[in-house]
């Protein structure tokens, strides 16, 4: 195999939803929700496809043209920066291959790339393919470990990263697997050093939606002087609920998203046509909706706030302390406490989360993701206690992972 | 931006399909349709999409299960060998997310990978994205040019090209864009070079079912000693008139494929699920029904042998020369024999062919493309003089093509 690909063949999901499938298990692991999307672009979707033939065939490589026009002037508002469809926007194959083109296009033979931990597992392998080297800062409990508000980057230590190699910064917010939501001061902070050091942000947003409890998602591109040097990332299919739909964007300046294009059209070229065409329709409806109850991106982040809650509380109970998000599909949960005999020799070389996460499945029929692999091998040691779970699920999900939890709980 | 993609940044699809929309034209241009796939699988299709919301979330990352298993039993009687689903396939963003994946996984700095020309325009930037070197063998027309059986590969100059820095060679049967159907004698002549010096054979066959007036297709793959050693790329959106469905794949030896997975998982990871459930029930019908009259993958080609027909004769009664295809969905035509005042001087550096099709573009509203964008720089000059149609169009396309072409051919 060629070197680029040497080192970036491990990868968490492929593991652990292959486990998760042969255990038939409750399923709290992917970042998917076991529901349906909304019915109005479900109808969006199906109307496409029986929408006559140019539904079926290839659109514009860049982007579907009614789906830049929408993106353009959906965000143009929310970031007060006006946004040009056919140079600023590229729609991308979910907001993964937007990520890949970002640092495919950026990223040269020995650059830096300053990534946030724990981060979104992707970037490490992304950023090492494009020739580039990752360089970790991890955001860190300053008072409580249980208060993800409390997780925060140390300004020195962030500022301490930045050389003249550094080429970007990848920030996550609403984050994964942390669920925190950057405050308007802690971009401010981030937002000082890409332009002290004339770095680029890439700022993945794919969460933006979903937050809790009056947590308030600013987006980095709106700062000022960020414009330029942001490439934001989103994602329709979190946004709608529809994941397998892979309708992605990156949206930033011309001459940078001109990169990513040219990426894309060496690599993937067309997106498929009618998703694109019902994600437009959807951010349509949404655009006259904006702020009114009816709007999805108001009652998704109000539903889930329930379950988040419902989670949290099973968690509590069966002794386990989550650490709850502002924001996102996501909360961790501390396992330090609980004592459970791991002796299953074929992960004894692994570490302790992914051990229990293995037990969690195999034993007792629940999947979740081991936190450490949100983390850089250098920091992985210190983050083995936590595990991650889904709360984006069915109430009958939860309900049964509750009882799994229960049982075992009152087992011990 | 990065290294990687200089010089990868100009595209004939971008430049040509943007002229095309902006002059409105009747477009004979890019590879596809502008009919509707088959009614059969446009329902799969939609009733997929309303199939419930395991349909609208995430499916596994290398092919849905339904998809891969009807592609390994499918293609597995077709090429002679036994095809495990989960270690042979990858489902991909169309045929050219396979190339990609292909190309990136196999092709290291300063490797070689020998390309057939006239070929398919993306191969070439993407070797050099994966940092190799493409060299090129033409075929060339033994007797007469306008005989596309007589366009062949001389053994003697395509074995001068192998060396030991050789990693791959890639063939494209049926050919974009001449229609060449590569014939057993030829295959086996490249067969016997691959085993030779080691070489992978990556073997695009999008156009597999699209054969005429008897041509055969056969798989590379299938000769003695070559399933360890090739890949094949297919396409949904060419089998089944869909291109906007972006449904790929690539088929070959678990080893192989494994290094395809690892870009995959690090460039795009899921390919949308409704779209590749769609495909799935469609080749369960055709393998229920192959070779007998009720396959689209009879149908399709019975169809096109008449549009192909009626292209050719249209071309003839104005004075243009078509070299009739023997596969696939693209005819082109000699130029040289017509007198054209092409004196734009906003094209005036451009090679004769491009500037033919703009003016064809601008002056008469027909879209097509010129011929020698499918050739290296070096023999570029060598093809100046085709240029290429795209004949899968309704009926209605193709008369309003020759009506154009007849009144430009009488009022000249
Ligand atoms: C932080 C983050 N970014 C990007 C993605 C990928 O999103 P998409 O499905 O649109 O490719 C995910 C999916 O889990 C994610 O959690
Ligand atoms: C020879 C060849 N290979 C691959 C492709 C890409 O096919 P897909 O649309 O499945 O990505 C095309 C499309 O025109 C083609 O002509």
């Amino acid at each position: 195999c060629s070197k680029e690909i040497e080192g970036v063949d491990k990868n968490i999901w492929v593991d652990f939803t292959q486990l998760a499938a042969d255990y038939q298990v409750v399923n709290l692991g992917q970042g998917f929700p076991d529901f349906s999307p909304p019915s109005y672009i479900q109808e969006a979707f199906c109307k496409a496809v029986n929408g006559g033939c140019s539904m079926h065939q290839y659109t514009r490589a860049f982007g579907h043209p009614p789906l830049v026009s929408i993106l353009a002037k959906f965000f143009g508002r929310v970031v007060g920066h006006e946004i040009d469809a056919f140079e600023d926007i590229l729609v991308t194959v979910g907001a993964y291959q937007a990520l890949f083109c970002t640092f495919q296009a950026l990223v040269d033979e020995d650059d830096e790339v300053i990534i946030v931990e724990p981060f979104f597992d992707c970037y490490q392998p992304m950023v090492k393919m494009a020739g580039g080297k990752g360089v970790y800062v991890p955001l860190r409990p300053v008072s409580s470990v249980f208060s993800v508000a409390d997780w925060v980057l140390s300004s020195e230590e962030l500022a301490s990263k930045f050389n003249p190699r550094t080429k970007a910064i990848v920030i996550n917010t609403p984050n994964n697997p942390l669920g925190k939501v950057y405050k308007r001061e802690e971009l401010q902070v981030i937002a000082d050093l890409c332009i002290k050091h004339d770095v680029v942000c890439i700022s993945d947003e794919v969460y933006e939606w979903l937050t809790y409890d009056g947590a308030k998602h600013v987006k980095i591109a709106s700062l000022p002087g960020m414009w330029e040097r942001t490439v934001t990332i989103g994602s329709g299919g979190k946004s709608f609920s529809a994941t397998g739909w892979k309708v992605g964007w990156a949206i930033g300046a011309g001459p940078i998203v001109k990169h990513l294009k040219t990426v894309h059209q060496n690599s993937v070229y067309h997106c498929a046509t009618a998703a694109q065409e019902a994600v437009a329709q959807g951010f349509q409806r949404e655009y006259e909706l904006f702020g009114t109850p009816d709007s999805y991106f108001l009652q998704l982040p109000e539903m889930l706030h329930h379950k988040r809650k419902k989670l949290a509380t099973c968690l509590e109970s069966v002794g386990l302390q989550p650490v709850l998000p502002e924001g996102g599909y996501f909360m961790i949960a501390d396992i330090s406490s609980l004592n459970v005999d791991l002796n299953d020799p074929s992960t004894q070389d692994e570490p302790h989360d992914y051990r229990f996460v293995k037990w969690l499945i195999k034993e007792k029929g629940l999947a979740t993701i081991p936190v450490s692999a949100f983390y850089s091998p250098e920091h992985r040691k210190d983050f083995e206690n936590y595990i991650r779970f889904c709360f984006v699920k069915e109430d009958s999900t939860l309900n049964a992972a509750e009882d799994i939890l229960r049982k075992w709980s009152d087992g011990k």
